[in-house]
């Protein structure tokens, strides 16, 4: 079985039924795969995912402050990719002259409300289900596509070996601290991935 | 001017006066350096600065969930420096037979207790020198001994040119960033320094 | 000039324009205002308007903790009010038979995760334009109704003059207090507020 | 049996031990029963004991919004009876022509570290363990005086049947929630009490 496959046959991802499956595709992406994205939305997404993940490192920073060690290691471990990630996106937006100093869009201010306001006031059980949850819709969401055309390096971003093995230990820690209050954090994360990948394709 | 040098002269450093004279100097250093530090003192030592550390993450994943980029990424670069850290502690304190899993003492729970109110109370700025004090007083009271005798491994952790460059890092980050707050707040990490020493040494 | 006056002429409501009128009027106001809700509709609202409460005093005591005196001493009035209004809504729930221990629907949820996030993150300034917005939009939502028909009691609670005066002294905090970030905030309860009739409304 | 006996029975105070007897007892406390007290020692108490206050107001107010209801509601009315205590002691404050916008000293400061870092950190039955803690070392160690001479007003204050109702309350609740942390924290508290009514003392 392949860790994608695990993935998909998780507790959470199964308990979460069709939000799962509404959480991991999109036209958007669709469109990245075949190559018909409008640079339009290319440029939203990319601005809106730099804010989505400048307010998920807040989520994630005050998760590892409340969560004893080991799994604080691993949230640690992943602040880290965060960072550099933030700066990978700085140097794409530069690239592409997109102003990074701009307004959340409410979908992604939302997301990101759920994120903070969960950090501080959930069991870190449950911090865990959903930092899982944002991983892996992640890393299946783009797994579905080929890494090939204008945004293939993206493509491989999500789908590196590194990234799955990530997600593997994300996925062992939340198994490995079971809560009753995992899926319904789950089942929110996916409901806010789908929104989120509907505001980049529609506005 | 060496870097040990310009953290000596240090505008917080320098404010402080004799408090920072008093957080980087201790017996327990003069012992470590002679080579007649009693094994319980080491222990004790060992011990407590596990806890402190533990309580050390927190504080700093609490301020960067809080720091905006880029003085972000150098307390994200910090936090993974400080996972390594208490891994380092676990494998001494196994090969030592100490147990960890111990009471943190009154004089090592107070700074603690700092740390972390000032983490979700203070200004980002009061933080950064507080940062700057716990890591510049280590560096510096351990570089006044010479790395060798049994102790020698410990002596050169926090004396290397890694560390230092951190160390530095964070002095220019506190001056960039200066706030009213920031020499009250120095000041009182250097008086928890000298208690945390002087509890190293009594007991 | 009345005091309903004053707060449609306000600064922030002013500044929200069309979301400041969609915020205080729904169709669900209306069907309480000519006796037409449906049951199932005020049965509805009466839940999550609870549930969002429990959430709101979070927020609240998170701010009176950041708030320094003289707001503070507002806020702590505030807060016992809402441990009042629980007290009431649950006295007005085991009449109906209604259980509280529901689920937050997602409208009620994320209205909830906009003002804890905001709680723990944004300035104290920020915080008084969210409290202002969130109490004023019910004073003059409630306030454009006749209090009579089977929910007059409902409408007199928040048309009361003690509660107008609660919402005129969080103007002129807000007011004394301004910060750039105060519109944008408001503007974010306004369009919370107005999901969230839509929410009772429609289901 | 007296409330005052419930209290010194009470299986936190019991469990405390030495600490619970140097907690309650102070030579402040003696010299303000014989009327000895020296006016730099009250002023240096009514100033210490404000910013203590304010502080212990930020405590309960981030342990109101963890805590559910009912419990809640017995933290909401202490936060309400501690604005008004501020209220008072600013009254006093002015008629002596004492500065209140001064600095903590060390000791005050780090009582307050620990309520501040506890409320962020702790569960909620460590909290109401320390809250008892701080309000029954009150309430007996003045109630240890007669109400007469020139402090009367104050030996009143933490003696009335009001404040003693309210300690019954936290008590009740500390008990009805036990956690193994508890006892610590509420020697912790003693340990601070007892430092604290030494600065007023010695300065």
């Amino acid at each position: 079985m392949s860790l994608i496959e695990s993935f998909e046959r998780s507790r959470l991802a199964a308990g979460a039924g069709e939000l799962w499956r509404h959480g991991i595709s999109a036209s958007f992406l669709d469109a990245v795969g075949d190559g018909s994205l409008p640079a339009e939305a290319f440029h939203r997404w990319l601005v809106q995912d730099y804010l989505f993940v400048v307010g998920f490192t807040r989520f994630l920073a005050v998760a590892a402050s409340r969560t004893p060690r080991p799994a604080q290691s691993a949230m640690i471990g992943g602040l880290a990719a965060l960072d550099a990630e933030l700066g990978w996106f700085e140097g794409h937006a530069a690239a592409r002259g997109l102003d990074l100093d701009a307004e959340p869009h409410p979908t992604c201010r939302r997301y990101v409300d759920f994120l903070v306001a969960a950090a501080y006031t959930e069991p870190v059980e449950v911090l865990l289900a959903i930092l899982y949850g944002v991983e892996v819709a992640y890393t299946v969401a783009w797994g579905r596509l080929e890494p090939r055309g204008p945004y293939a390096e993206f493509i491989e971003r999500w789908t590196s070996p590194e990234f799955q093995q990530y997600v593997a230990e994300l996925l062992r820690l939340a198994d490995a601290h079971p809560h009753p209050g995992q899926q319904a954090a789950f089942d929110e994360v996916m409901r806010h991935e789908r929104e989120f990948w509907r505001m980049t394709w529609e506005g």
